[in-house]
Order: C-alpha cells, then sequence, then structure tokens
C-alpha cells in the first residue's frame, strides 16, 4: 500500500536535517534574532531581488494566512478570494476569528481573474448600499491554488494592475510555492512575485522543511510592528533559529526549487499514466497534484493500491480524488503504482 | 562570554533529534493522526493517570494559552490570572484579540491564592453592577511561576476547590513544568495535576523539545471540536507527526524528569553562588531561574561574564536580572560562571 | 415627489409617541429593569403562548443579529443563512467581527429550504475535512425574507425539526415580523414561532417604532448571562424603559398587527397596480415589500414619481427597485401614486 | 422616597419631545443622511470651532466607546485608561470583545496625568520585552471622570501634547460632558476639546437625550469609513433623524449647557448639605454626581430618604454611594431631601 494523500507525510529534507543536528548545542537568543535567520532572510531577499525588503519567518500556513490578513485589514475591510481558496473552505474559519469576511469570487480551476476582481469591486463601489457591506480591502489567491493550478506572469500582473488601481494589496499565499516555481508551465519567479504581490510567502512545510513559511514583504514597512502581531496570533517560534536553519538551508544552491522539480517531474508521470489507462484527469494541474475523477470501479481499485485524499464528487457523483506527490516521492514508488494502475 | 539569557537557546535533546532522523523518511497522515502522536498521549495520560482523558499536542505557550481559554470562555467571561502572568504581560494581548479580558490578581511572586480567588469572586458577585462587568470564567497559575515559584499540592487543592466552589475551571500553563516536576521543593505530580486542573499543559519548548506543548484534558469532553478551534488558532502543525516523536521520547523512560533536574540543580547551585558572594536573590525561586537584583557595579561585573535577561527595577531603582539553566546546562558552564562572579 | 424608499421613513406610532410624552417624567431604574419593560416582556410572552420564556429589548436589527448569533456560537462554530440573507450582505460584516464565519446557501426567493439544510449539514459531515472547517452551529432565516417573502408554517416546522435533529438553534430575524403576521397569505402566528424557533426577535424599528427590537427566548435558560452580553455588544439602551414603553403600547390591543395589515393591503395594491400597468413584478412577495424590475423607460418615468431604493439588476441589466410602505403609509399617497404610473 | 441612581431616570428634555412630536410624520432617509443630523453636525461644529470635522451620532456610551476605539488601534495596540475608566470596569469587556488590551494607570480622583501616561509609555519603550507588549496605542480618559472631578485646560493642554509627543491619539470620553462644561469649576470649553483631542463625544444620555452621543472628529479624515464600521458594531440607527433631530435641540440656543448648569447647581446644594450635616464626601467632585462615605447609621437614614448607587467600600468596611442629579432634578426634591438628611 502506497501514500500519497498529501505532501506532508514525510519529515524534512536530508539536509535540514544535517544542519539542524550540526547546530543543535549551540546556544542563540531566540524569537528569531539569531544568526541563522538572519542568514535566511537575507538569502530570500537576494533571491526576490529585494534586498531591503522584510522576510518573517512563521509556523504554518492557516497561521501565517491569518496573521498577514488580520495585519493588512482594517475592521470594516474582508478579503477577496476565490470560493475554492484555502481561507475561504478549509481554516477553520481562521479569518472569521480575526473579524473579518472573505468575499468570495466564483472560480472553476481554483483561480480568479484579474477582470472578475475588477468587476467585483465595482459593483461594490456602485451598489447603493456599498457602505453597509464589507469593503473589498485586500486580494488573496494562492500559487499554485488549490487545484494545483498556476496563475501566469500575465496573469498575476493583471491582478496587481487591478489592484493597485483600486489601491487594495495583492497577497499571495505560497504554501506550495516551490512546486509552482519548479513547474515547467510556469513562467513566474520569485523577482516576479517580489514586483507585483504586496506581501506573499514561500511555503516551507510543503516543500522540504518540517514546517515554516516565509513571508516576504517586497517594500519595508507595509505593516508596522508586524513582529508583536506575530507574537499574538501565537505564531512565533521560541526557538526560532529552527525555521531560519531551515529556509537557510533552503536558499543554499537553490535546494528550494531543485527538489520542488523532482515531485512536479514524478507527478506529472503518474498524471500521464492515469490519462494513458483511461482515467479521467479533473483539474489541468501542471505542479505536485493530480486530480482524478473515478468511476466506481476505478475507485475501487485505486483503493487497493493507494491511499489519496478525497476532494469533491463530479456532478454525477463520482469521487474526485488528489495524489500528490512531494520532494521526497521516489521514483521507484511512482513506478510501481503506474504499473499497478 | 556565557549565555543564560533563558531555557529556549539550544535545540532538542539529542534523543529527540535521534527520533526525528530515525523517522524522516516514514509517510505518515497528517495533523496529528499518525502513530507517535498516539503512543505520545498514550504515554502522558498514563503518566497523569488519566488514561481516558485526552491530550492535544500544539506548538508554542502563547498559542496554548490562547487557544485554551478561548475554547473555555463565554463571550461575557474572562480570565483570572496573577498580574505578573504571563497571559497579562507577555502574549501580545492574545487574550483580548480572541475577545476575552484578563482579570489580574495582584501577586508579590507570581502566585495567587485560593483566597485572594474566592475575595475577588465574591466582591464580583456582591457588586451591585456585577452584570454589567467581565463574569469571571476560569482561573489561569503558571506552574512553576514567572518568578520561578512553586505551588505546593495545598495551594493547588484549595485553587481547584475554589474553582469547583464558583463552578469555573482552573488551567494550569506548564510552560516550564518540567522544572517544577523536577524540583525538590515541588510535592506537585502529573497525577496531582490531572486531578485537580480543568486543563494543564506539559511544556515542551522550554523542556527538552524544539518546540510542543501537550495540553492535557483529564476529563474528556470538557471542550467539543477543540480540533477544529486549533485549527482556526493556527495551532495545527501539519505534520503532527514532529510533535508525537518529541513528546513520546520525553515521556520514555522519564527523561522529561530526568533532564530537567539536572537544570534545577545546576540553578540551585548557581543561586547559592550568588547568595555566598552578596548578591540580592530576588526571589526564591526553586526551579530553573534565578534572579538576582544587581547593584550598579554588579551589574557591570555580570555583564562582562554572561548574558542574561533583564526582568523589572527593584523599588530603589536596581535592575532585577534572570538567568535561566534548561536540560542543556553544562555544568563547567556553570562552574566557570560561579568562578568568576 | 413621493418616498418609498424603506419602511423607517416616519417617527413612531403616534399612540407610542403619547405613551412617551406621558410618561417623559417619571424617573425609573436604568437598563430595562423599570415596570415599563416588565409589563412589555409579560404581554409579548403572553403573546407568544411561552409564559415563561425570556424577552430581552435590543435597539437595532443588525445590533440584534450580532447579539443573538455571537451569544449562541461556539468559537468553531457559524451560522447557516440564505445568501442574500441580511447578515450576509449588508450587515457590514458583523457577524465576522464577532469571529464567526457565514455559511451561506443559494436561494432564488430570499428562502431556504429545510432540505436544503439538511444536504449542507450531511455534505459538511461527510466531508473528509470537515473537521478543517467551520461547524454549521446553528440556521439563521429572515420572516419575512429579503425579499419580502414568506416561510408557511410547514416550511418552519420542516426548518425547526431539521435543527432539532442535528441539535442546532433556529434563529428567525423578525425584523419585519409585523408584516409577516398581518400577510392574508401567512398561516404563521407568534405561538407558532415561540414553538418553533430557539430565538426571534419581533422588529419595532420598521413596524411602528423608533426604534427596538424585542428579542423572545421562548425557552428560559438557553443563553446565560445574556443581558452582559448586551451590553458588551453596546445594545443595552440606558434608558431600558424608551424599549419597554414602545412594545407595550405595541403589544396592547393588539396594535403591532393591526397597523402593519394597513401597510400590507396598500402594498398589494400598489404590486397589482404595477402589474396592471404592464411593470414585472420581481419578487412575488405577499408582504410591504414591492420589487419591480423595470425596463429603461419605465425607470424613467418611476423616477419623476417617487424615490426608492435600488436593489439589484437582471440578468438582462435591467434595475430592480424596492418599495417599501409602512404602517404610516396614507391611502391617498399610495391613490397618487398608482394613478400617475 | 426620593430616586438619585443616576443620571438618566427621566426622558428626554420637553424639547427635544417636541421636536420629536413634530417631525414624526416626515419621511426622510435613514441612517443619518437626513437633514435634522446635517443640521445638528453643523451646529455642533459650529459650537466646537473646526467647521470643516466630521460629526457622527451614535447611540449609547458603550457602544461608542468600544466603535472609536477599534476605529483607531491596530491589532497589537491597546488603549490607556485609568483603572476606575468605564472601559476598564463597566463596560462588559466591550474593549476586549473588538480585540484590544485595556492597558491600566493607578489613579485616586478618576484622573490620569499627563506624566503618568509619560512615564508608562516610557517605561514601556525601555523594557527588554516591549515587542512581545500590547503598544501603548492611544489614551482614553473620561470630562468628567467617573468620580465627577475634572481635567483642569492645562492638564488636558499637558496629555494633548504627551500624545502628540508618542505620536498616538486623544480620545475622551464625554458621556456627562454636559455636566463639565457647565461647572463653575471648569475653564474647559467644546473648542479647547476640539483643539486638544483627536476624537470626544458629547453625550447625549445623560444630559438630555432619550438617548444618543455625538462623536467630533475634529480634523476630518482621521477614521476612514467610519460609517461602515458603526454600522458593524451594531451603532447605526436606522431611523437616524431620531439622533438629529435631538442634537439639533440640545445644541440650539445652548440648552445643552443651560440644562446641565442646573444640575450642577443643585449637586452642589446637595453635597453642601451632605458636608453640613457632617456626612463624608468622598470624592470632591465639581459636577453632578455626589459621592458620601456613609457611616451604617447614616446609610440606614439614607435608605429611607432616597435611592442612591452603591459605588464601593473604603478602606474601613463603609459603603460609598453616589446621588446624581440630571437636566430634570427639580429644586424641590433637593429641598426636600436637604429638609431630612
Amino acid at each position: 500500500m502506497q501514500h500519497f494523500d498529501s505532501d506532508y507525510m514525510e519529515g524534512a529534507h536530508p539536509l535540514i536535517l544535517e544542519a539542524l543536528v550540526r547546530t543543535n548545542m549551540e546556544k542563540t537568543a531566540g524569537y528569531g534574532t539569531d544568526p541563522y535567520c538572519a542568514s535566511a532572510r537575507e538569502k530570500i531577499l537576494a533571491a526576490c531581488g529585494v534586498e531591503d525588503g522584510e522576510v518573517h519567518l512563521l509556523i504554518g500556513g492557516t497561521q501565517t494566512n491569518a496573521t498577514v490578513i488580520k495585519a493588512l485589514l482594517r475592521p470594516y475591510e474582508g478579503v477577496i478570494a476565490a470560493t475554492t481558496g484555502h481561507i475561504a473552505l478549509h481554516e477553520a474559519g481562521a479569518i472569521e476569528a480575526s473579524g473579518h469576511k472573505v468575499l468570495t469570487i466564483p472560480t472553476v480551476d481554483g483561480k480568479i481573474s484579474a477582470e472578475a476582481v475588477d468587476e467585483y469591486i465595482k459593483a461594490f463601489r456602485a451598489d447603493e448600499a456599498w457602505d453597509h457591506m464589507v469593503w473589498p480591502g485586500m486580494v488573496y489567491v494562492s500559487q499554485p491554488t488549490e487545484y494545483g493550478t498556476l496563475y501566469s506572469k500575465a496573469e498575476l500582473e493583471a491582478l496587481s494592475e487591478v489592484c493597485h488601481k483600486w489601491e487594495i494589496p495583492l497577497f499571495v499565499d505560497g504554501a506550495r510555492l516551490g512546486y509552482a516555481l519548479a513547474s515547467a508551465e510556469s513562467d513566474v519567479t520569485l523577482r516576479d512575485l517580489a514586483r507585483l504581490c504586496d506581501v506573499f510567502y514561500i511555503g516551507g512545510t510543503k516543500c522540504g522543511a518540517m514546517f515554516g513559511e516565509a513571508v516576504v514583504i517586497p517594500r519595508k514597512g507595509l505593516i508596522p510592528h508586524f513582529f508583536t502581531t506575530i507574537k499574538q496570533q501565537g505564531a512565533l517560534l521560541a526557538k526560532g533559529r529552527m525555521l531560519g536553519i531551515q529556509f537557510d538551508t533552503l536558499f543554499t544552491d537553490d535546494l528550494y526549487i531543485n527538489i520542488a522539480r523532482q515531485a512536479v517531474s514524478e507527478a506529472s508521470r503518474l498524471r500521464e499514466a492515469f490519462r494513458a489507462k483511461g482515467y479521467e484527469i479533473y483539474a489541468e494541474s501542471p505542479t505536485n497534484q493530480v486530480f482524478v475523477a473515478l468511476s466506481a470501479e476505478q475507485e475501487a481499485h485505486l483503493r487497493t493500491l493507494t491511499t489519496f485524499s478525497e476532494w469533491e464528487r463530479t456532478a454525477d457523483g463520482r469521487l474526485v480524488v488528489r495524489l500528490a506527490t512531494s520532494w521526497a516521492t521516489r521514483t521507484e514508488d511512482i513506478d510501481e503504482l503506474i504499473n499497478n494502475l
């Protein structure tokens, strides 16, 4: 029995573990004020081409979304997101718990377009009752999306332009960003993100780290006292250097992208194998997630081979499942699964 | 230059690191549903003598306090704590951010007595305007306290009795619990805590783990859907087994208490050395923290020897500093510091 | 130029004003502890057939919704509502500001069916990831709805049954309840509401009062310390007797329903006149609101006759407007408008 | 038996009632967009000497405090107040419910000095752990205070200066402002408040109105989209003109101050009578509140004459009571009480 339930089933990349072991007995100050965090920040900012930006190292994705969004919004504001956005569905109401509404825009592939955002805000401002409603105060998108799809550079540029037009920040959830950056079909780099977003984060948890998300604020000072808000949200790791060491390792010798590339390539092999065997690929996602709509028979067979995530139901009632590869996925495991399909 | 700023300066206990390395490439389900978490829970409950209780593994202390308190209180309720309690001062308003007031009781040594709690609630209920005020809905104490002092079993029993009398839960913050359990002056065991508290937690971050706090709910079902509230608070680790492995290791062969005992003993040696050299011990704390009120001369000298935390000022303006030992403190480092005092 | 923008354009019913004037210089205790509030409560409970229930007098609708919902939900819970529900759209995020998500169910006529609620909850509980999502913790409906439509007794019974089945409370927003009770097409009485709901409120602001909403909790004790939560939400009127006097008057000699009946009848005349003149009636609402989809020409003409609320756009871009009558609408004004249509 | 429990025992000033009656059947737009609100705003701004400022009309004090403070603070900030401040004690945790901590400064007479605020902020910023603590983000004072005492112009100027020095807003709760402005011992005018505060409000509820608090923002634009935040907090009255009419009346021909002057003068007579009869005056308050510390015998006697508020206990256990006059207090009632003392 194999396991492709998610991309956070294994521990940390061996180089990270090695660094943790090597530095274990050192004594450093807490809360991210240590040299490893400083080094990680510097390398991340260099990779993003924004040397004078800010980097904050948090622990997990839901936490990061809630903390950033709370810090960016004023009480009367909400955040625009896709109906399938992680913050809209699978974060247990963390955004609402911080006092803000998620304003959803329908989507078919997990993406929202600049046009849709523009329409939304135009309609809002044209509404006679707009000041009795939640002001759209920022835009949240995920790269890759919850369906593994990607925003192209042109699409992100358009989103960024719309956000600037309406003077609201653009925030990119990069919980799986490595797999986007590593996708052959992506034309978006870290430098593009730093140019186009007001805040984005580089996911560690799902891309090689034991845990950790690196929030990048390309233009310093956007969020005053963010450290204190992070602390308040319970997102400040006491032994902060654990985050520094992990991101420092991931941003040395392009490790972050290199290990993601392998995951994307294995996912691609698996996706094509499904297709070749007559399975219906559900979302055309060029990253590390494979979505398949299963007939009852296919479902029964697949359950004998591997575990996976149950995603949703098709209109005609078939189960859509997700299989995820990761930096740790072994070629031989994919081979075996393909052979048994 | 030595460093005794805090008890979270080093990484994880070597046995924990070893376990993380050994299990690193295994694949397990996320969010604490793996066998390591199951084993850790079982061992913790056994150590507490409440086999049918609940254990939830969270990441850090501020997060744990905010999550537990939010889950226990209703909107009209607040939490009673010492004015020096961690939630009252050093958590950046995390309790208030979840909508609740911290109702403080003055203290000299970081402790609050059952009598003081009883008086507080009696006065509240006798107040003509009580229903315009925040209802005291639970009691929060730290063991050891923020001043390293300890509640005796009799004191905890009295607190527990007062809480039952007023029908509100008693919550013990055990961020440094190991150092309390290991103190020669303590007569409180995990079983006592499980008997007397409604919720308490066993701190990992400051007591041998890389991170992690194990929340124990001795009587199952006190908090419905706590998992979802943990998720909402951003306190649910995706690779949850990292927490399971750490606590499983700490609760194997009494590691948790054994490594704390060494820290307490080194702190004790250091405290007595300070005293012998004419320094004023500020709080009589029998755990791993040493509080010293320094003359200007003493301060200048100590700064040449070690780093420490600045705690507060005495009434006559002298600096009070805290030096903390930990499970990782080496005897030779304490020797050296003592020799140089 | 006439004005049918809303049902809160005039002051209070003359009998209410008279009572306010008559009692003005009396001295009573504050916060609803006076004899007028006691009398109003008694009369309301008698009208609802639940003598031992609770009544709380608040000031406005958004405030009442936020206060009741906050008091009923636990942190991990949200409230099910129609996508067009007032709390979902036009309360500026008040529910989210109290920490809770509004879980919306699509609707065409402003209503949600018991089946839709049942489906929603079933799907939620069947979802593999349910415990990462907001638990549906109560159901909110408006009677009449935001489109002036009505739940029948059978529909409310079905909703109540579904709520009991899933053990969650049913809350009815009755901001315009008078116009529902007074509608010839309604078979729902106050006694039915008291039997079927866990909480509901009887709107004063839009039904004859200067302001005020009477929250009825048919079974006492559902919400502990509700007084304090009301105070916390800023919904407790210092000179509480102003609310008591108003509701006492409205619940004397059936004033509440009698004055609503006239409003419904005038709305009905207006609706039929629109239809007779070839206007498209947009929602078949049997209460005091008239929704009309206008051609450009009709819009231009109507604008010369009266002011109204702009509601939304039809699929083909025409403006839908709402005209509202109230207890204060004069027959001659409706006559004049009809003649000029 | 007489009643001096509070200054909100009667209804509205007769001129207000008259205006409400006179305008009752007019039709106006809702939510404060009517001509009466416009006129009230204009008159208030003229009285404050800030024609281009903003005025927002809310309903009650707790609501106003919570709404203003929430709108002014960012998530990491709290509000400095006296330990006896209304927001710190008697608003059921409304500030905390909006996510913010009340940072208290001890006081003896209900006031906090500029020096104390300066010390507080200096100590905060000097604290090694400041960024783990709640940032002091604004200052709240009441004029008159909860003990009926007054800030002098010099004291307010000093507070304003400290706030500017630290770049945080100064907010004055004027729930009883009329009685301060009308006090012979006060040298503070509305123009002074407009010059020295960033936000303050002119209380209606306790000073002649049926309800209503007029928030003045002397320098326009301080709080973006305040209307929406007011709506979100449930503080927006649908029939907003009821507020406009009341404040328009109060700010015509100096009614607001004239009626307060009578209340202050009666309170002064009563205070001196208590003193002459050997009662201990507890707080030297020159406004409409009289605080008396009673011996057991005095308490027994006073209970036969009038109702009052129980305030607190003296160190030696005697009851401190408060008697409040208002704009509606009759000279003959005070005479009678004095005669019977």
